[in-house]
């Protein structure tokens, strides 16, 4: 089943707000089983969005339109699908309800322009944003092909156009789809997770897919498909495979679709069955499964540990302590960290001894150790991560060049240091990958440990 | 002039990877006076390139397309260009002698697939990428609608389905221009600063243009909007404004086009002598010029001022000293930061009294004055940054729910903390404004003391 994305927006257009929405739809779609194959990107502009939208109801079983919803007239999207479907705009009883509900819980009026976010095409069927005011709309009757003479003519023409897909765009005629959301993150998200996505599950007759992630790190991506390459080819068919590497991490896909006589326990168990052969190969560069990121498997397994942690950071500059504490309940486990940037903060803040700086400088063993046996003594914690190195683009020496980074994980029992020669100058690659280097190290203190 | 922007990539079509590309893309051309009206994502395949770059050259004067360049078999974009435009591979002596040095320079044997970076279409223009081995291509001789049967049809086929623009597709034949470039961001951003885009204006004739940021913070979007109007209302037609809002920020864009006799030193006198009157009316919001983020502005205003800075942060969590940290250079001014995330840790590395924490608690004013206070004298600095709230989305209590934020300042003089009330319990949003805030009034304090 395919799909195809519109994200409308001037400020997408222009560059001032990057395009997340567009990633953050794929990954759910491919993870509930569908396949995207285009994503585009149009100002709020009705000829814009009427062309975008032509060509992807040509070409896809459905399309997601986000955006341009809003009640001020720069949002055009609406009254484009209703010239696109045919149809007359009309105030919808439940899109009304769910806007009067909003505007009572924040306590404020409802306004004549903000009712209008209640008005939708007719034909449509409203799904219900429980987190805004802007609907979703479901177009689904199938009828865009024939209501308009114009419109008609105009698929004729693409018709001829795509001479290979004639047929193909014949058939489609009343079975694709539309859905329009809204372009807020997070309401789009919700709608997707909770309205969108089943329906579409539904619709199509999707079957069950599940996705595992496995975390591996300490060895780069062609080397790791060399290493477990007879794994890989004895998956079974319904069974695929994507490397997703970045900084220094690379993330294994594995996405099994139901056959026949499968439900998604079985791909489950089937899954599962797979995994030891892949720990006989390569067991000791996986770091984890299930997460999307170092940072989410770190803050896992420390709840899951009850175990507390201290950061002392130098060259990554409170990077590894922001993305830990960017998930809800960091404080369950993350006491507080040292942003050491000066030799003074390293001494005083963290008890690295002045002759240490001198003899072996702040880009060291010894430094990386005392740092981060400082740390979680002065934090008192279970673990702790230090960092120091040269993130770039300037500061190397011959000795010490750019991208020479030192990383040290403690326990109460032990602490291990690394000295890692990244070769590139780019400032915030060399800290990304000293961050994921770092984390890893934990994750591997914290398992020989268990 | 229009453009369009093509980005390739199954990384990007699938979610792995969010593409920054088009919005990097697009800030650099709208800076340039050149108008982005589409862009779209395709996967490695060749039908969907096709496809997306017939569209593409249906409508726009320029096309740009990323990705799809490196030697593996994934890569396709080459050769759909070839098959377009009618021409044929051929080994291209700059992009070979490119490919010799940059593998030289890494001390790397040049290897038969490498040596294929080397090969391009014969009807294309290399313009040299000194970043890399994947070769920047220009496509300009304008004959891609005439040198192939099949294509040809094709176009007549389009130019009947778009009716309207059956006469200016047949002009634009000829004139207008692809170019090709890799996707690896930062050797995209260098072609496009240093070869796409000067060629490009040399190319269809660009006038001058130049924007200018101002950085306005405290005051919602709509109200700046009211306020400003009088002003808005008055500026020259060759002046144009946007707003660009983000978390508790509004950046105001300036873009002053030429008109005839104008060349860039007029249009930044121009500006200039627009500025006072903004400032009259809204100077207390305005807490700086010429910079991206607020990161940035304190960035260059510490260094400028040969000041120093040390932060404390709770609910931030790293990201004020993270941000700061990510551009070269903080090392001048940022000697270090605690990330307090435990009472015990505000304690023993801020100085916070027990009986401040018992008394008040962890978000109150007394608290981030004690904070603020303590790292700017413990670390030694001229100024201080803290920070204290809940984040959220748990954590709230009736007197101090999700959103509360206390954050302070402080320099050698005087301290000053303000408490914030975000009405949101979304944790990230939360973060970044608390973030912004704190930058902002670091920016004032400054500002006052010069």
């Amino acid at each position: 089943m395919n799909v195809s994305i519109i994200n409308i927006g001037d400020e997408l257009l222009i560059g001032q707000v990057v395009n997340t929405n567009a990633a953050a739809m794929s990954k759910m779609l491919l993870a509930a089983g569908m396949n995207v194959i285009e994503t585009m990107v149009v100002g709020d502009e009705r000829d814009a969005i009427m062309s975008a939208i032509r060509r992807q109801m040509g070409h896809s079983d459905a399309v997601l339109v986000t955006g341009g919803l809003g009640p001020t007239k720069d949002d055009v999207t609406k009254k484009v699908l209703c010239e696109f479907f045919g149809s007359r705009m009309v105030e919808n009883e439940m899109a009304l309800q769910n806007v009067k509900r909003l505007f009572e819980s924040r306590g404020y009026e409802l306004t004549p322009v903000n009712r209008q976010q209640a008005w939708v095409p007719e034909c449509c069927e409203v799904l219900n944003n429980d987190l805004g005011t802007a609907p979703c709309m479901w177009f689904g009757n199938g009828e865009w092909g024939t209501e308009n003479g114009e419109r008609g003519t105009e698929r004729g023409e693409r018709g001829t156009e795509n001479g290979e897909r004639g047929t193909e765009n014949g058939e489609r005629r009343g079975e694709n789809v539309l859905v329009s959301l809204p372009g807020v993150p997070f309401e789009m998200e919700w709608l997707m997770r909770n309205r969108v996505i089943p329906k579409l599950k539904e619709h199509f007759k999707v079957g069950a897919i599940i996705t595992k992630n496995i975390l591996v790190q300490g060895i780069g991506e062609s080397f790791l498909s060399d290493l477990i390459e007879p794994w890989e080819l004895a998956l079974p068919e319904n069974i695929k495979l994507a490397y997703l590497p970045s900084a220094g991490l690379t993330k294994l896909r594995l996405t099994a679709v139901a056959g026949t006589m499968q439900d998604e326990p079985a791909l489950h168990e089937q899954v599962a069955s797979l995994l030891p052969g892949l720990y006989s190969i390569a067991g000791k560069y996986i770091v984890g499964e299930d997460c999307e990121t170092l940072a989410e498997l770190v803050h896992k397994r420390l709840i899951d540990m009850d175990k507390t942690l201290a950061t002392a950071e130098s060259c990554t500059g409170g990077s590894i302590a922001s993305h830990l504490t960017a998930h809800a309940g960091a404080s369950h486990y993350f006491k507080g960290g040292v942003v050491a940037y000066s030799n003074e903060v390293k001494e005083a803040q963290l008890g690295v001894r002045h002759e240490t700086l001198v003899a072996h400088g702040a880009v060291s063993e010894e430094t990386v150790r005392e740092m981060v046996e400082g740390v979680r003594k002065r934090m008192d914690t279970d673990y702790a991560i230090a960092t120091t190195g040269v993130a770039g683009p300037d500061g190397g020496t011959p000795e010490k060049p750019v991208g020479t980074v030192w990383i040290a994980v403690a326990s109460r029992e032990k602490t291990v240091a690394k000295l890692l020669q990244f070769g590139g100058n780019r400032r915030q690659q060399n800290i990304d990958r000293s961050v994921n280097q770092a984390y890893a190290m934990l994750m591997r203190m914290m398992r020989n440990e268990e």
